[in-house]
């Protein structure tokens, strides 16, 4: 099976909005062994979203939309495609419940917006694609000829809901109905930190133009630089064979930065590794503000392992709260060994926990000096794998913060993998 | 004048990453009257990449290519493109030295790699855009007939750095040389929280479908409801005109939802409004984290504003360091109105500050409970409008957080406008 997508908005024709559903759709379809043959992007006019759906069904027999069902004006998806198939726009009841009730439940900033019932208004004869993740429900319309459309609403989240919950088990249903046997393009990704792109390229040697076959590309992101092998033409099984045999290749050369796999979060390898353990963690931020604690709680189920902390942006409160002396930091600075180990060593005894975190930098743009540039940090851990780390980051204030907090994760980790 | 975009990367193709490059250099092009009439994908091949190269070219005789010009084995670019316009591959000496340089600089971990070396070839004949964001330099290679390429990095923030430095002031020079008054593609954005986009929509009444010739557009968030306006076909000054009037109406309706414009973020709004009054901040989170001080910090310069707190995750952290009691959590749990209240008098108190912010609630996706649902969150002020309040916000587990931050942050906002 081949599909086309057509995405919709004038936000993404200008480039106000970035396009990140047709890459997820493409991602998806491609791991069930679907083609996406063809991707436009138009903008909200009702003739051209009917010009580029008529196109792209005359190419496969099969497309899927995204945009253009909100209840705001400029929402013409529906109507539009309704039109190319020769259908009415009726009131669908049931819709309109569903939304009354779903307003009642989690606003409560008055009555029922008029607006809202353009949501509730669908092609004559077409499918309703539920959504179970916002308001705007998905259309399935298809001819007698078995042509179809399939309209998934912009919003990312509710898309990619949408697409799990409804739409792909019903492309796969197909995919089966019609005997193919399709070949995958299916990936894996090894996630490393703490290793430029390029050392890591030397560091794998050959491996680095690719494994057994399998195209290897290197995703350096502000934080980690991930390895993806990719594996296409092969059945699923076989692909699934490669992969693992060249995921092991891989591994045994880049050693221990590698920290997980595909989608794997760093805080959450570090949260399972104190959970085996039984260890307990706190944290006393400088420079990261909360940075730290935010990404170990985004975690969920973090709390057995996370006590919490102090976020010692000024100083008073490195004093106050963490004993940080003055002396210290006239003597050293508060980017400095002696603070962020003593903001490690008190968060942890007055939390009671097994491992303390002190982070302390200058994240910029301004407070650098010739001696203390943009982007030093200190990194200091206290109980289990007691040390201090003195990094030079790069990037805008945000990236140091972010690889701080990430350095600080991975220090954990290794600690803890030695310990 | 009009440019193609050529994006590169079996990435892109495949859905693995998003094409972010495109709709950025869309938007800064229009900005200065240049349009984008056709975007074309493709991957890792150097075939796929002088076709898509040729084809563009040859409609518009300007083409600004993304990605393909790391230092892995597959970057493609500069070779493909050489090919095309019969260019022999060199190696630049000022490249290579610079790339040394800032190896130097940032890196500990060992020899400078061989593979960096591919990141100093360029086509004979062409002209270095300089990148002062990352190690990987642009190219720009033109023929005798004017005809050009200007390749850039695929890495979003060396793209962006790229194209603000160096290659959009060169369009505009050639704009203004070719003599060309053009109509700019101009908008301005009014950011609101706290309100749904229907029921904004709604309180617009007949604005919410355009303002004297210039379009709406909705833009739905986590955190906000964006409203952009958007002006075409007008020169630059006649847009700034239309938009400043437009924005002022749209202000009148949308009333105290407003926090901002356009890249506004209400962490900064606040910080803005407390540095004006002389007003210290202090926050104490449980469910967030830490994301609270995370998102202040964030902001440059916060530190005036911004003393820390506390991440009271475990309950123990919670009756620890700012004296909820044990009769609080057991007759009305760590979820209520009184843990709320107590964590931001006392992380107030504590930190001397004049603001302090209590933030408790059920994250999800576990721990709710018919009386206490994921979602619910109670967010207290002390010091300066005092209040507490009961959220029922929807969403993942992150994004229930990114709104009880926001939500905290806007509670600020208010009491700061009418205190």
């Amino acid at each position: 099976m081949r599909i086309e997508i057509v995405t919709i908005g004038d936000e993404l024709l200008l480039g106000f909005t970035i396009d990140t559903n047709a890459a997820h759709l493409a991602r998806e379809l491609a791991a069930v062994g679907v083609e996406i043959v063809h991707r436009t992007t138009v903008g909200d006019d009702a003739g051209d979203i009917a010009d580029a759906v008529k196109t792209a069904i005359g190419r496969t027999g099969a497309v899927i939309t995204t945009g253009g069902l909100g209840p705001t004006s400029d929402d013409l998806t529906k109507p539009s495609i309704a039109a190319l198939f020769g259908r009415k726009m009726i009131r669908d009841e049931v819709i309109l419940e569903a939304l009354k009730a779903r307003w009642a439940r989690y606003r409560r900033l008055g009555p029922f917006p008029e607006s809202n019932v353009a949501q509730a208004m669908i092609p004559e004869g077409a499918t309703i694609i539920p959504n179970q993740h916002g308001s705007a429900p998905g259309i399935w319309l298809e001819d007698s000829g078995g042509r179809w459309v399939a309209m998934l609403p912009g919003v990312p989240r509710e898309m990619k809901g949408m697409l799990a919950d409804e739409l792909l088990p019903r492309i796969v249903e197909r995919v089966k109905r019609a005997g193919e046997t399709p070949t995958v393009v299916r990936s894996r990704t090894l996630r490393t930190t703490g290793i430029a792109e390029s050392a890591l390229a030397d560091q794998l040697g050959d491996l680095a133009r690719g494994v057994d076959g399998l195209a290897l590309a290197f995703l350096p992101s502000t934080e980690s630089v991930d390895l993806r092998l990719t594996s296409r033409g092969l059945t699923s099984d076989a692909a699934d064979a490669a992969l693992a045999a060249g995921v092991l290749k891989l591994r045994g050369a880049a050693g221990r930065y590698v920290y997980g796999e595909d989608g794997a979060d760093l805080a959450e390898t570090v949260l399972d590794a104190c959970r085996r353990r039984g260890v307990k963690l706190s944290v006393a931020e400088s420079c990261t503000g909360g940075l730290l604690g935010a990404r170990l709680t985004a975690i969920p189920g973090s709390s057995d392992v996370f006590m919490g902390g102090v976020i010692a942006y000024d100083n008073s409160i490195k004093r106050g709260w963490l004993g940080v002396t003055d002396k210290d930091l006239e003597d050293h600075g508060a980017v400095s060994e002696e603070v962020a180990t003593t903001m490690a060593k008190s968060v942890r005894e007055k939390t009671k926990t097994d491992i303390g975190i002190g982070i302390t930098g200058v994240a910029g743009p301004g407070g650098g000096t010739a001696a203390k540039p943009v982007g030093m940090v200190w990194v200091a851990l206290d109980g289990i794998g007691t040390q201090a780390r003195c990094l030079r980051l790069f990037g805008t204030r945000n990236e140091v913060r972010q690889r701080a907090a990430q350095a600080a994760l991975d220090m954990v980790r290794r600690s803890l993998e030695t310990g």
